[in-house]
């Protein structure tokens, strides 16, 4: 049984950005020499999230949109007592969720035709961690 | 270590479906022979998603509804720049997820008593593929 | 390849609770003797979920207060033809999403600064279990 570590670093010129990571996920497969397995994609930060879906920009800002819907930015949160103006990313970042699991089969990511892997920021301007781990044989 | 891939088709009559799979991921399961492991179940499309919980038809048109509430079909998305007119269907995909794991003990799915594996289609009329890839020893 | 499987036992006195598991996770981790593989924390019912994020008890009420504006407790969910009136946690569960896979390497759960891992609880006060599953080597 093979695994493969990797952590890709995000330093965002925006609050909120969303992230095409397909092709660097597919550069940790293929370090890894794995040709039956899963990989693990999955952010390192509580404001941020990773997903699987199109990689078309208006479906992007339809995303974003509907995230700034339930949970905007802006209000008191609660969380807000502590000094942080970020709440939103936290709660963004759990409806999207902050993970997914990537099946490799015959030595390739076994994706739909038009499942692209994205990295999603919530509150970005700062250097931000996810990690790949590629499980296999 | 054992792999076991499938993979299930759906042409749904109706724009908007809710089908059990648990069935058949049992069937791919026992396939594998495997007694200890995962089992990843994940849409391959960008429109459906796979989730678990409760048979029961009423909590499935609750789910149904929420989601319509939430990404509703018909507003003018702008995905809809590009000619297709199912923008809440990846919005939908994206609140529910696109996909479960399945833990296995004993040669069995480790489920609770009301958990079932379903699959959520929001965008039918069209062939659509789900993967099952069951991992273990 | 080993395995290593445990299950948490939860009958929280609320309704809604909200429990950091971190520590019952990383006791299963070090059981295990794994030092690289996957977690999976999985919840067993379909009244409850299990995420990832921050330990600060503001975010957790202002969580609870997103998921309640989107789900509520108290109107007829069609759910409640069966007698249950649990039909918002149904639908909290499917928001937050019922389970995570948490990385491990070099022995240690490969997790963020800040996050921890929670049980959350939509219908409490009766008997319900989380499933704990190591998997690597």
């Amino acid at each position: 049984m093979k695994f493969y570590t990797d952590y890709l670093w995000f330093n965002t010129e925006k609050r909120r950005e969303y992230i095409r990571i397909t092709n660097q996920v597919r550069d940790a497969l293929e370090k890894s020499g794995i040709q039956e397995g899963m990989i693990l994609v999955s952010a390192m930060h509580i404001t941020a999230g990773v997903y699987v879906n199109d990689n078309e920009p208006g479906i992007i800002e339809d995303l974003d949109k509907m995230l700034e819907e339930l949970a905007p930015f802006g209000p008191e949160y609660l969380h807000h007592r502590t000094g942080e103006d970020n709440g939103d990313a936290h709660l963004k970042s759990l409806l999207i969720h902050h993970q997914v699991i990537l099946p490799v089969t015959d030595g390739k990511l076994d994706l739909g035709p038009w499942q692209e892997v994205f990295y999603a920021e919530f509150d970005g301007r700062r250097k931000k961690r996810v990690v790949i781990k590629v499980m296999g044989e």
